[in-house]
């Protein structure tokens, strides 16, 4: 089950296309299939305006034409890994959680994988973050589906809310807009604070203002708490 | 008084140099301060990394060498925008702050200056939100003096707190930091939606979100609630 509710990621188009191809064809959607996954990696360093074909030939030991033979632009290239990182996204943080109980269980598991991705990824920044900064004002096809990407899992986690609602694990009159805003919050502040003020503090604190948010809106006594990352996986040690 | 507890500005360094210079030296300092203004105006447009010389000289009419001169350095240059950007917030945030009386009218008050900002920002970008996506990955001077001035500003967030704890209004065992980061997520959670996914309704979003922070730290009944931006200066109309 895809975040979204229809069939397909929103940002998700082309490989579909060839699937019952000719071997060439198959061939061709593999080569892009990995440029594409260069790609990610580079935009995830240098951000989506880092991309350029120059820097995938040299990645991928291929000429430039041959990169460009693979997108038309390099906005069509800026969008693909758009919908590659959304495709990595849902499996990180969506899919899981999908394995644990409709409610708070599950609104938990959502949060508790976002936040891992975000403080996690000390190497490689969420496109969903930076991108929002480098394509704010600059209207076109790759913000379109940035944002576009950005909303459907906004959307996803408003649901989540709603599901808890509906559990009783959230009371019947939690706005979801402003519980999914608040989380929305957390993730931000733990990705400022810990990528960039390298704060190892930050993941609890992060963790902490969501028990606050549960604690808020939840039903007496609240149904869950989420489980300490730092327990886990990530290591924290007091601001 | 500046933000911070010293006497100057962190990355304000230059200008006070040559105070009582030559009229040579004023003059070339003049010209320094509108090729650093041009430079902010360029880089909540385009990011710090967007910033060149040649752009700027453009901009300011002269010749790149001109430019050149004033600045040994692009970092050069980035740094005294950062400076610059520190200046511009301190005046519009924190010192009408200072007006108003210790503890939360004086919290609410940087936190409603800061919304403001962030809000109504929509032709000029937050460096400081957008320069730390830029530069967590890239050590060097230009990423210590944006953290240094972020972080001289996060710190007098956490003591306008404690104001509010030896005030009583808020509770004596809320945790600084904690309050800090729940507020820093929610101005990011605003630059982030009203800016990039262009939601009307983020202000009244932050703006409930503050309210709930307030409503959870402070003593019983809360001294003061956030004014809403809304009904004052930014319209809003429902998400």
């Amino acid at each position: 089950m895809p975040v979204s509710e229809s069939s397909s990621s929103p940002t998700h188009a082309g490989p579909a296309r060839a699937r019952r191809g000719s071997g060439a064809l198959q061939k061709g959607q593999q080569t892009k299939a990995v440029i594409v996954e260069a790609a990610l990696d580079l935009a995830t360093q240098l951000g989506l305006e880092g991309l350029s074909i120059g820097a995938l030939a040299e990645l991928t030991r291929m000429s430039k034409s041959g990169v460009f033979a693979h997108f038309g632009s390099r906005e069509e290239l800026q969008i693909s890994v758009i919908g590659e990182y959304f495709a990595h996204f849902e499996q990180e943080v969506f899919h899981p959680a999908l394995r644990e109980p409709r409610g708070l269980p599950r609104l938990g598991a959502m949060v508790s994988n976002w936040m891992r991705l975000v403080a996690q990824g000390s190497q490689a920044g969420c496109i969903f973050i930076s991108g929002a900064v480098e394509f704010d004002d600059r209207p076109g096809p790759v913000r379109d589906a940035l944002a576009n990407s950005v909303q459907t899992w906004l959307a996803a986690m408003n649901r989540a809310v709603i599901q808890a609602k509906e559990e009783g694990h959230l009371r019947a009159d939690a706005d979801e807009h402003q519980v999914a805003f608040e989380i929305h919050g957390l993730i931000l502040a733990l990705h400022y604070e810990a990528r960039f003020l390298k704060y190892p503090g930050a993941t609890a604190l992060a963790e902490t203002g969501f028990n606050h948010i549960v604690a808020r809106y939840g039903s007496n006594p609240p149904a869950t708490e989420l489980a300490p990352l730092s327990r886990r996986k990530v290591s924290v040690s007091p601001r």
